[in-house]
């Protein structure tokens, strides 16, 4: 089971599981009010490049906005494009940014531990990034370890792991510890097409086609990782 | 910030909230596509009657039919009415039932997560039972104790609590080890009006009257409730 949102983190995290590890993958992408709804026509554009049938994809409508509280959902808060908004990249150390969505990792891996539940999935992998997403509080390690351990014990699977049978959902993070710059390497190695990608949360249509505003802290984040990588950019900017 | 599905145990959840503990409450219900939708009616009458106001009212749409695998949510699955599938009563010991929603409480509350956080609110309170429900793994305290920890690493209040500023969200379960009769007295000396809350997940429309079918476990469980409190039962039966 992988989170595939349709930006290059997950993208990346898609092609390890697949690739790298061997797993037959479930890709679930969630459909939560996004501002960058653009980035649900790219994961189906991954997911279909790296082998994961419609049958083995789920779109989870999850409505976020009525959550509120982030740039991302909330059409009256402006998406930061000072470069002072991220936390690791540009911002002040340890700042939360203000596209950080209330609890979103939280949400998303509980209904992932959901479905993973139905099929039998044993793992769930997720692109967090600690490195350069230093702010966000929900990318970070022992964020994931205390979910792994709710999990094991609010699901079936879990409960039934205490008696010894079946076994609780593992938390997979391949990217957890990697720069940007080493992302894109991993994910060129293994064949991830970043043409496919979608980063930008303030996208521009022109003609057509979507292009990345190349302003904002995804965009500057991204490019970024390209030039540091040293792998070509097919990007296409505003 | 209380869960209240417009069941008898939310709605006395919110009682105690409100009533007991002198909270101001704000109540989030789920649409999740669950086969009792008219539970949702329920959960308003239920809130306006304990003093909630739509200004403090969030339905939160989730589509956990997607998910599946319950018969909660899965029109295949039938809803089981011969008393063996609930785990505490009636059902074998620790054995999870049909009505088992995967992973249901852990989305729940992470939505919960994240809305508190918006709203800074510090707690929130859920209606969960380990005595009548013993064989639904998400009804237990070790694994609120879990989630609460998760919630303190994934969201921001946790994240700002380990810099010693703010606060990370508590789990309030008051119900958790009082039995069915225990929690209709307590509603009952709180006021809870019990003609108001819909426990049935098989309901009968008859007349444009919303009768319970008085077979499923949650009516049997409710119906012996009511007879082992010594309370007047108002549930009107099919």
């Amino acid at each position: 089971m992988v989170l595939l949102s349709g930006g290059l983190d997950s993208a990346v995290t898609l092609a390890v599981a697949a690739r790298r590890d061997g797993r037959v993958c479930h890709a679930i992408t969630f459909d939560y009010g996004q501002r960058h709804r653009h980035e649900l026509e790219a994961s189906d554009r991954v997911a279909a490049s790296l082998g994961v049938g419609p049958e083995r994809r789920l779109r989870l409508r999850i409505d976020l906005r009525a959550i509120g509280g982030s740039a991302l959902t909330d059409d009256a808060i402006g998406v930061p494009k000072d470069g002072r908004s991220a936390g690791g990249a540009g911002g002040a150390a340890g700042e939360i940014p203000m596209t950080y969505v209330p609890a979103r990792n939280l949400i998303f891996l509980s209904c992932a531990a959901g479905y993973a539940e139905t099929i039998g999935a044993g793992s769930i992998y997720i692109g967090v990034n600690a490195v350069d997403f230093s702010g966000y509080p929900d990318c970070r390690e022992p964020f994931l370890r205390a979910f792994e351990r709710a999990a094991a014990l609010g699901t079936r699977a879990g409960a039934e792991a205490d008696e010894g049978g079946g076994g609780a959902v593992r938390v997979v993070s391949p990217l957890v510890h990697l720069s940007k710059a080493e992302i894109i390497r991993l994910g060129a190695e293994l064949g991830v097409d970043y043409g496919l990608t979608h980063s930008c949360y303030d996208p521009v249509v022109r003609r057509g086609e979507v292009l990345a505003c190349g302003g904002c802290d995804s965009c500057r984040i991204r490019r970024e990782g390209f030039a540091s990588a040293g792998v070509a950019d097919p990007t296409r900017y505003a």
